[in-house]
């Protein structure tokens, strides 16, 4: 299936096949290849699994191209690639004169960008993903989230900030003063903590000195490039949807808007 | 402080300044790390970081370093980097001409090692580390193991060797037909359950239809290309130094053998 985005960039690039996508817009994975492709102005073509209810992922048709059943895949020509973070680094690499310089200019911010991008996925996530899950994700799709254990990721989450706030009180974002794969990569579940999971004090300039530069990194830039007030409110779309058993629906109506690239707005829904 | 290794490549690369390593040699991320240093044959210092008596990680020097208080640290002239997985990445890159083509020979090659890196991140070692820890570290470091614990992690590492059997049946090592990046990170957590956890039989021929696959990826290679069963004695090292307070000494007399390549042998003792 196609979704806006293609629509819009199909005069430019007919002639360019363009990769193919498998994955869901709700799925923060998902959400971190989307962003790389368009900071790369790669055109893709968005095909939907729906993992919630008719178990795509789990089809043999699907585990032939990720066996662990699990979103998002990309299809470029003869390549095939899964784990979000090694296809959004297939993407800036493959596409490195292209777009936003993601990973920076040098030996050296590549490296930093490979650092931060590890500590996303090494600290960052794992503190922050079970506090989303009991917050937002659980009662989306019809279960109980555990206050307990949110309070608890929360807790690992301050701690992970705490270092984040020394090192943006010397660079504007993380690998330096240049946005990169490594502050692209935190963005989807942090932007479903601030937005939907009700926590955008926990990176405000209001509990944090250095809130200003974390709203930098997580906000300001994304609010300006990517609708995220939007993709809230399809959030809600999402719900609205779910079935009489409490299942999300394969949410082809939001995949038009999440793709779409709206004008720049200023940073003060954050704060 | 220097390790054999050193010594050994002092005479070809005197010119060259050797990266530092800050790390112990114990820790599966340093030897990480060690591995793949010893694979591009780049020369280097390991500078011993107490992490278990004098717990020289949460000191200000350190964290200056690595804000988190996690070893490994590596340092190449200018350019300084933590997450052994970040550093590894810097390393293949950098000498990508020298030693062993770690990321391959193609982007085809370089997309599926960095697919399978994450998957050695993101699948492998969550379900491996805690059965590590409560079976071999927390022994070694005078705490209680706890088996419940330990089982279900092995449970949930059989459902991750059960999609790599299905990958091995086709090609020899994870990414493709070439040792790469991605098996080597498989290593450090994999030597300590399989040598130290009394787990060989996960994945030896006798459990797995491939087992010898998994054993060439994980054992054949590690085996002649590194003293593994050395590295086991060591441990038992890191056993016999421990404090009456049950803590383990800073690992220095272990240095050396980690760090020595021995000749080739078969790959009998995994069976």
């Amino acid at each position: 299936m196609s979704c806006e985005h293609d629509h819009d960039m199909a005069t430019a690039s007919s002639v360019v096949p363009k990769v193919k996508l498998f994955g869901a817009p709700y799925s923060t994975c998902t959400s971190r290849v989307i962003m790389c492709l368009m900071e790369k102005q790669v055109d893709y073509d968005l095909q939907v699994v729906d993992i919630a209810k008719t178990q795509d992922h789990k089809k043999p048709e699907f585990l032939a191209m990720q066996p662990f059943g699990m979103i998002p895949v990309l299809q470029d020509k003869d390549i095939q690639v899964f784990e979000s973070r090694a296809i959004v680094r297939y993407i800036a690499r493959k596409h490195e004169g292209h777009g936003t310089p993601l990973y920076g200019t040098s030996e050296k911010d590549r490296a930093m960008v490979e650092q931060w991008l590890e500590v996303e996925a090494q600290n960052y996530n794992p503190a922050i993903a079970p506090a989303v899950w009991h917050l937002v994700h659980a009662p989306l799709f019809g279960q109980q989230g555990d206050p307990a254990i949110a309070a608890t990721s929360l807790q690992k989450l301050e701690k992970v900030l705490d270092v984040y706030e020394g090192v943006l009180s010397k660079s504007k974002y993380l690998a330096g003063d240049f946005f990169s794969l490594a502050d692209l990569s935190h963005i989807p579940f942090t932007h479903y903590l601030i937005n939907d999971g009700g926590k955008a004090q926990l990176i405000s300039a209001g509990d944090r000195k250095q809130g200003c530069s974390v709203c930098n990194m997580m906000s300001l830039k994304v609010v300006k490039t990517y609708d995220l007030q939007k993709f809230r409110v399809n959030v809600g779309d999402v719900v609205a949807q779910l079935d009489p058993e409490g299942r999300a629906s394969d949410g082809r109506l939001i995949v038009d808007s999440i793709s779409r690239v709206i004008p720049k707005r200023p940073c003060s829904g954050f704060q």
